[in-house]
């Protein structure tokens, strides 16, 4: 949040907003009186609570009783001019009074909608002494205007009626019900907006990189595209599908080394326990893990049927057996979205650990799954096997204290060095990445922040001259334990890390670098993939 | 086909077909005379040709040549009555004639719309002396009248505009297009009733159980449902999807050690290797295995993006970002299905040798495949482990000879037994299970038809006295490489096979019968599981 509320302390903001809290019984003279006492009070002290000197707070401009004609008559025109006439006439006792409509004026300190709520709280026990209650409050009018640079385009928004961008000045007309009030959708529209603001004002630059550690030079062996290589010698085939593989004998031969030396270097060394997360993920892990954020254009999708009757399905069968062709676009109307299919692999696990305490003495935790595929819908960029739409990840997952998720990060990267530099001997490099917006603001200077994040493994790719990440080792904070509500018995901090190994990465560097022919394969790693098999002969 | 044939020979079908066949010129007297004498040729001989003494063939029973203006009267009528004047009109040069109207008539040998495409092959050949050329086809009417039992009920089909049932006759008017008549739609859409009527003849029945083999009964060690105490002991937990479980480190390494157990003494004895099949089956791979007939009530689809341009997607990243809810609905109009999860495992290995000629040396080809989980929506049934939605499988090909493929699920059957018998220790039985349309019918006396099916494997869950099915062995005969268009260098017939052998019920299984405690189970066993991993401790 620190960068938003940077943002926030040196522009303007103002809400306005219009409501009618309606009541359950007449308002009489004393009553009424009760209520003017209690307005003065609110616009002296209720509403300025927690105000710095800086700043305003919020007010009651204006408020006035209704009885059902005018409430209705005013739901027809709410945008009637004010005037002195009006204000007068909330002094007036009125026959059939039974709702109170008060105008709100703020600046972001106290919003109107927090105003609002803190007035019909207190209001409760005002009324309560003449019997009469709260029945529900209708807004009527909800207005936000702030400061806005133009470049920043925003075209429409849940909750908004209304949007308008000149001289500098949004302007948001916000059409809410009670209950939008109190899950307090107002403050998730503006810190939506200025994410926006965040995410324009770095544009392109993602993240912020930082070299850890290179290894030497080594001496190029190969410099064509091992994918063309492996196609020629039907290692790997297309799938039918998008950015999809079927890999033959020979490069799964070499993907299980890579598993093995992972098994023995890594997991048993450290102490890792196999588990097998599920595959299929639906929204409620995505809400919790954050992933339905921002996943959206690069998900896989994955629906259900409606109903399993086959019954239901019959005619969609009849279609396909008579045409030979599948009506998917009929298909699209009897299924339904549930989530989607295994993207960073760790998230469904902490359906596991979801509200439980776990006993400090089994910490720290380290599992890991290699039980399935990860699906991206990549962009244009699908290449060789560096950029797939589906391949195979051994995640490691990391728990404990917040110590020993740091150390334990440590020698993870301890042990992934042993590997590239002593079995697999590749140019390889170790970066620190840091998301542009964390990077340049306060939160780097908290001390925990900058133990959180991620390193990224890259490794030269000859034949094209680029660097490719392949693989990372992520600190991941409390960021996990608090999405899942997973508790530590001593009440202490719990946090999580991960780190993905995926074989068509390794693959695509180490083939890169050392090419198809087994001979020119350090002495270690042909130990330990034995001889590669060939099973197929084509004509 | 066998069956279908069984039920055409004792049943009455008519085909009644009206086609206008437009003409490149005008036909002129000689013209009009060539076309007379060539339709009572093929009354005489073309349009009898194949059929039976028992048969009747088709018949063009009535035609005339048409102009412009009654082409286009005609098509607004065309279930004008017949009479003696209009088979007269046949005879008559009308000027402007540029089209041919004919009414064909069939049973079963030779269809109407057989008849039509021999008759519009052959006249091409006699109005091209003429210098006129055929330009197109209009079906009027298509009308198919047959026998048919009251209480296998069909409400609508692909390409049919009415169908009526009464007196035992099913009548069907056909809505077809030149292109359909040459895809031979009216045939496809027999077929499909037929295989219909099938179905409901065996009604639940699915399939003709044999039993082959049964192991000695075993002293029962468990009569719980392991289910239930392996979620006590947290050994599994719920994942967030329908019949999804996250398995912790114990039955993980349960798990493994069946895996180690196939390769052991599976695998490496039959000379298996490994590769990685795809885990999203598109629509293509599933028409050429045939899933596409079936698969709609039980799949898990798969949908991708309409684009993933981050700007497509925005409104719906800020909806979950300001009410934390996900809409799914509107997901459904941005995504596109493009298939369905893993759900048979080897039918897109066959994309690896789709149009392929393999060379005879290197069969008897054996791979496998464990490289992900398979998906399937599972009715009401599902129970602990036995029966979920998502399920880890290891998959066994095997392709080769008609001899090779025989000799091979021989030779895995002896296999399996010894692990079942020796190490496992279970009991369980074997058996040939075939549908039941095939077991009644003809077919079984084919020899290769016999060596086509599968063996399910069978075994006791004490807690509920009932036997599950836990593995498989099929025979597939040619059907894959068939589908496929894989051949063989030598010209011989390519056969396959696969085994499916599920983790979750040979767990299933075997905790069922030997409980989760370790020192139940048999020696044997215990030496390859080792010792089980506790890695959490809750409060």
């Amino acid at each position: 949040m620190g960068a938003m509320n940077a943002v926030e302390d040196v522009e303007h903001i103002n809400f306005r907003l219009v409501a009618v809290l309606k009541l359950s019984g007449e308002l009489g003279e004393d009553a009424l009186n009760a209520l003017r006492d209690f307005v003065r009070a609110c616009n002296q002290t209720l509403l300025k609570k927690g105000v710095p000197e800086s700043g305003r707070g919020a007010e009651i401009v204006r408020f006035r009783v209704l009885n059902e004609a005018e409430r209705a008559d005013e739901a027809e025109n709410v945008d009637e001019a004010e005037n002195a006439d009006e204000a007068e006439k909330a002094s007036d006792v009125i026959p059939g009074a039974n709702a109170i409509e008060v105008e709100i004026h703020s600046d972001r300190y106290v919003r109107a909608h927090d105003a609002l709520l803190r007035f019909r709280r207190n209001l409760a026990g005002v009324l309560g002494r003449y019997r009469i209650g709260l029945r529900g409050i209708d807004v009527r009018t909800y207005e936000i205007e702030m400061d806005w640079r133009d470049e920043v385009r925003v075209k429409s928004l849940p909750f908004v009626k209304n949007l308008s961008l000149s001289d500098g000045k949004l302007r948001l007309s916000l059409e809410l019900s009670e209950r939008e009030i109190e899950r307090r959708i107002p403050d998730r529209i503006l810190r939506l907006l200025y994410e926006k603001r965040e995410m324009a004002r770095w544009g392109g630059k993602k993240e912020h990189w930082e070299l850890l550690f290179e290894s030497e030079r080594k001496e190029i062996l190969f410099d064509r595209d091992p994918a063309e290589e492996m196609i020629r010698r039907c290692w790997i085939v297309h799938g039918a599908s998008r950015g999809q593989w079927i890999y033959g004998p020979q490069i799964t031969r070499i993907f299980r080394a890579f598993e093995r030396i992972l098994m023995e270097h890594v997991c048993k060394p450290l102490g890792y326990h196999e588990m097998i997360f599920p595959k299929v993920v639906t929204w409620d892990v995505w809400k919790h893990s954050g992933h339905a954020r921002a996943i959206y254009p690069e998900a896989y999708y994955v629906c259900v049927p409606k109903t399993r009757d086959p019954e239901y399905w019959e005619d969609i069968a009849d279609y396909f057996k008579i045409t030979g062709e599948v009506p998917t676009d009929r298909i699209m109307e009897r299924i339904e979205n549930i989530g989607g299919l295994c993207y960073a692999q760790c998230p469904p696990f902490w359906i596991f650990l979801r509200g439980k305490t776990i006993d400090d003495d089994c910490l720290p935790i380290c599992v890991f799954d290699r039980s399935g595929t990860s699906h991206r819908y990549e962009s244009g960029g699908i290449h060789g096997i560096e950029r797939v739409d589906e391949f195979h990840r051994v995640e490691l997952v990391f728990i404990g204290t917040k110590e020993q998720v740091i150390s334990h990060a440590a020698a993870l990267r301890e042990r992934y060095r042993f590997i590239f530099e002593k079995i697999l001997d590749i140019e390889w490099r170790e970066a620190k990445v840091t998301p542009w917006f964390m990077a340049q603001e306060g939160r780097a200077g908290v001390a925990s922040d900058r133990e959180v994040g991620t390193v990224d493994y890259e490794a030269l790719l000859p034949y094209s001259g680029k660097w490719l990440e392949f693989q990372n080792v992520s600190v991941n904070g409390d960021k996990y334990p608090r999405g899942f509500s997973v508790k530590l018995r001593s009440g202490r901090e719990l946090w999580s890390g991960c780190s993905g190994v995926g074989l068509e990465r390794w693959a695509a560097v180490f083939l890169a670098q050392k090419g198809l022919d087994t001979e020119n394969w350090p002495q270690s790693f042909r130990e330990i993939v034995g001889e590669l098999p060939e099973v197929f002969k084509f004509v």
